[in-house]
This record gives structure tokens, C-alpha cells and sequence, in this order.
């Protein structure tokens, strides 16, 4: 198995970046880590690296406020797209990629490629849940404005994901909106649960936003602002509780040693609400595996995400989607 | 002052309303509280009351599945209907209700009243932040699909609230997004920015959802869609994390010790983040002052609801807002 990794992209790019590559590739020797972007750098940084670990040259970098469509067609030797022509022509079976966002959605579309049937690519992403399985919720982000038969094919693809790659039987697929009751929403949540009810999936209804960390559902399917809005709210506030508590357990001799005596518990309840545990956020409806990981990537998330990606490629997930997906004839009114 | 409240709205109703109405006469003497409900209940609930209590009874009752517009047409004596009735005639300067949201909203549609100049009247509520001050977001439920130019008026009516009820001077409006960037959003957003760009506001451009609870702005605009998404990812996360810190406190001994020397400085945190601490949501946009108070609002709720009821009509927003929007001149294209 290959996993090709944009090693330029991410905000600590490329030394968590390369870091984390070494990481994998010491603990997976079945899998060999392609490391893209420009070789004068990376050498110096892979020094005394396994021999599963390689590097493949590319002299230009997409920066994270450059317009990604613009940026994707006429650097045709950057890292991310270098990575993702790796992913079309079978050179790798998956890519990895911490940088611009928009730049990685527009690499699948337009150098990996759509899936056939698919109408719209979703960014997946496994949301934090208290008793720590994760909700799996798309569209976070690729496509601002969703039409209800989206939300259908998210719904799909979502569910297979969960599937094949978490093997989770019959998830629960979840519609993110206002009230639980049927009647709720606005006019693309009403639409969408009519079409969502008549699907070939186990619909579980509406679900609240501040039903998610109870795991209400397996698979939360959103548009791409709504599902942002969720998770950036939800990651707000938990990083702004966190802040206060460290402040309140720092202010005095009895508040430190109150936090000593809390610190292994609370350790975990961090780790639980911690994007970075949960790894990269895969690309589906692209042709090919891409996963996003976090902008902020540490070595320890660019290692979360080789895991998925390992577990995505074992489980043939590209195949078992495409054949799900025409096999189940989902098809586009418009 | 006369403020009426529906007695018999709310998951407590109606015992912890007339607590909170009891404890709001005794402490407001100028302010005449008219409970409005079945006064066979409430005269018992009642004894002994100060003599600015008054009751107006009313037979019928709207429950909180009851489908808004059907129950608001057909009760006429709804207690939330003779409320709004009382208003809409200046028997009452103001209406609170923690009764059905949607039957309030249609209360002040058809009862109370729109404002003229407004096309869609908002759901207005003070978001909590770290440094107590709060935001106002809206809309927060009272209109699902918005189009920007109710957004424009959120911002409006949003900010003349702020400057003359909360007395902040050039109040902030942000607007709700998926990123700061301008040309970040959906339709609906990238249309209002440009739009607000050009009101007659303090316009701070696009805001995420993780800085809310950082006050990035004083008002916050959003659909009613993606407000209430954002509330309650907020309410979900905090009361998520103080069940996991509740549950740690309670562990051991030591943990116990450890809760016990922590508690002061949390207690405030929890109360940072208590929707119950802020009262009352205006529905803006209605020719006189109906609150919306939670459904799960306690006699402290609703009394903090009465000081915001009796702030709005001090400042006399109504006439205030009217001035300022047929003033400003905004109208619709459509």
C-alpha cells in the first residue's frame, strides 16, 4: 500500500508534517509513505528514515490564502496537486493533505475527479461524542449551498463509510436541524427528509445540534455552512470552557493541587473533545482517496490520518462506493 | 408599567411563572405584573402577593406540540392569545411567554402585530461570552429560509436594540460565516455582506462560530436556520463538559476535595454559561414587546425575563425602532 502525503501543506508544515510521516511509516512497514514537496528541504528532515519512506520532488507549494481554483490549475507542480495526479494514475492509494482546503476539494475534483453518479463531494469528518465512537457527519464544508438530493447522496455515502471503514452495521443516519418533529426545518431539511425517508438507509429522523455529542446518530448529514457552523461552535466552546478551567486551576496553591488530583480524568474528556485524535477528513464522491487533515496538523494528527487512510484503502472503499452508489441508482432529478 | 405574562406557557408552568412573577413585584413596586391564565389555578398560587400582582384569566391553553397558526386562530382565549390581545391594545406595555415558540411568534404576527417597514419580525438573543457581556444574535428561529434583506434588517433592528435597551454605543454587527474572509458563505451570506457593507451600521464583517463566545461583535446576524444550529451546539457542548466535570467531582474523596476547592470560580463559569441567566428573547420586528422566555424557564428566568421586559419599554424601543427604520428607509426589492 501506498499513501502519498503532501508534506508543504498545514500550518506547521513541513516539520510535523514529516514528522508524523516517520511515525507511520515506522509503525506500518506494509505501507510506504510517499512524502511530497520540494526534496532540498525534505532530505534534511527524513534523515535515517525506514526504507518504507519516500520522497517524491515537487518545487511549488499552495499557500493557505490563495484562491484555490486559480492556484490549483496553474501550479501544476505543487505538492498537493503532484499528490493527488499520484492518486488518478494508481501511483498512490490515497493522499493526505493539511493545506488550503478549497485547493485540496478542487484537486479532487479536477485531478483525481468525481465519482461517476456522485453529484457533489462531501468533506466527511468524525465529530467528538461523549462516549467516544464519534458521529460521522457531511457535508462540513465542500459545498456551501446543498440541494435536498445532496444531502440524499451524502446520506449514502456517509452510511458506507461508516460501514466498510468503521464497521459499524446499519448506521443510523441522522438530518441535522432545528427540532426533532418531522415538520421542522427549513425548505432544504423539509425536502430532505422526505427523500431521506424513502432512502436505502437507516434514517433516524432530525437531530438536534445539542443532541450530536450524545450520539444520536452514526452519520449527521448537513450542508456544507450548517455542518461548519456545528463544528466550529461546538470546538469554540469547548476550547473556551478548557481555557477557563486551566485558568481557575493555575490561580492558587489549593486550585493546583485540586487540578493534580482532577488531571487524569479530565485528561481524557480533553482528548475526547480534541480534533486532532480523530484523524483526517475524508473527500467522498472523489474518485480516488483524499483526506483532509486538520490545518493546525501536528505529527500526531498526520499519523491519526495514515491510520484512516490505511483503513479506508483495506477496506476497497473506492470500489464498494462505486458499486453501492450506481448499483443503488441514485439518481439526480435535475 | 404593566408587563403580562403567560402563566400557563413553559415546561413549569404554571407554578415556577408565578414564582418568578411574585418575586419580579416585590422587587419592582413601579410595575404593575398581570398573570394572565386560568385564575381558578392561580388564584391559590397567588396569596398573599403584593398588591402590584393582578391576575386576567383566560380558559384556554396552547401546548407546546400544538401546530403554531391552527392553535393561535382558534384559541381565542389562549392565555398567550389575551397577552398578546392586551398589548396590541396598551393594556400591557410588554407580553412574556415561555410557551410554544412558534405560537408566540404567530401571536405576535397576528395578534400584536408587525411593525410596518419590517418583512420578517426576529427571534433576538443575548448569546453568553467569556467576559459576561454577552451577543445578540438573531435570528435564532422565528424565520427559516431568510433572504438578505432580512438579514439587512436583523443588523438594524439588531443594533438599534443594542444601543438603546443595552445603552452600547455603535453596537458591532458581525455576520455568521463559515470564515472571516468576504467572500466566504453561501449565497445567502456572500449577498447580506455586501449589503451590510452598505448600511448605515457598524458593520465588523464576517464572523466564525468559535469566536462567538469571544464577543468578536456586539450583534451577531444570522438565519434563523444556522442561529438556532449555533445555540444550540453551544448549549449541547457546555452542558456536555459540565456533566463529564460533575461526574469527575464526584469520584472519590479526593475528587470531592478537589470539587469543593474548585467550586467558587466554576460556579461562575456555569452561570457564564447559563441560558436561564438571560432572561428573555425579544421578537423584534412586532409592533409592541413580546419576550420569549425558555421553555424550560424557571421562576429566576422569568423574573431576569421582566427586567429585560421593563428595560425595552424604559427605553422605548418600539417607538424608537419605528422612527429609525422608516427613517433609515430600508426597503425591499421585493
Amino acid at each position: 500500500m501506498r499513501i502519498a502525503i503532501d508534506a508543504m501543506g498545514g500550518d506547521h508544515a513541513p516539520a510535523e508534517i514529516v514528522k508524523g510521516a516517520l511515525e507511520a511509516a515506522a509503525e506500518w512497514r506494509d505501507t510506504t509513505i510517499v512524502l511530497v514537496g520540494d526534496t532540498g528541504v525534505l532530505e534534511k528532515l527524513v534523515q535515517g528514515a525506514p526504507a518504507n519512506l519516500e520522497l517524491r520532488h515537487a518545487s511549488e507549494t499552495i499557500a493557505a490564502e490563495e484562491e484555490p481554483v486559480k492556484a490549483v490549475r496553474r501550479k501544476k507542480d505543487a505538492s498537493m496537486v503532484v499528490a493527488g495526479r499520484m492518486v488518478r494514475e494508481g501511483e498512490a492509494d490515497a493522499m493526505i493533505s493539511a493545506g488550503n482546503t478549497g485547493a485540496l476539494m478542487t484537486t479532487g475534483l479536477l485531478i483525481v475527479g468525481r465519482m461517476e453518479g456522485i453529484e457533489r463531494p462531501a468533506l466527511a469528518f468524525v465529530l467528538p461524542t461523549m462516549d467516544n465512537i464519534g458521529v460521522l457527519a457531511l457535508d462540513l464544508g465542500a459545498n456551501m449551498d446543498a440541494k435536498p438530493e445532496h444531502l440524499l447522496q451524502y446520506a449514502l455515502m456517509g452510511s458506507i463509510y461508516r460501514a466498510s471503514v468503521h464497521g459499524i452495521a446499519e448506521p443510523r443516519v441522522g438530518l441535522l436541524n432545528v427540532g426533532t418533529e418531522e415538520a421542522k426545518g427549513n425548505e432544504l431539511t423539509k425536502a430532505a427528509h422526505d427523500l431521506l425517508a424513502g432512502a436505502p438507509i437507516h434514517f433516524a429522523g432530525n437531530v438536534e445540534a445539542r443532541d450530536v455529542l450524545q450520539r444520536s446518530c452514526d452519520v449527521l448529514v448537513c450542508d456544507g455552512f450548517s455542518g461548519n457552523i456545528l463544528l466550529k461552535a461546538m470546538e469554540g466552546t469547548a476550547s473556551a470552557i478548557f481555557g477557563v478551567l486551566k485558568e481557575e486551576f493555575t490561580r492558587s496553591w489549593r486550585t493546583k493541587l485540586a487540578a493534580a488530583i482532577m488531571m487524569p480524568g479530565l485528561r481524557g474528556m480533553r482528548k475526547k473533545m480534541d480534533y486532532k485524535e480523530h484523524g483526517g477528513a475524508p473527500l467522498l464522491g472523489i474518485n480516488g482517496l483524499v483526506f483532509k487533515s486538520h490545518g493546525s496538523s501536528d505529527a500526531r494528527a498526520v499519523k491519526n490520518a495514515v491510520r484512516q487512510a490505511r483503513s479506508a484503502v483495506q477496506a476497497g472503499l473506492i470500489r464498494v462506493l462505486s458499486a453501492e452508489i450506481s448499483g443503488k441508482q441514485v439518481g439526480l432529478n435535475d
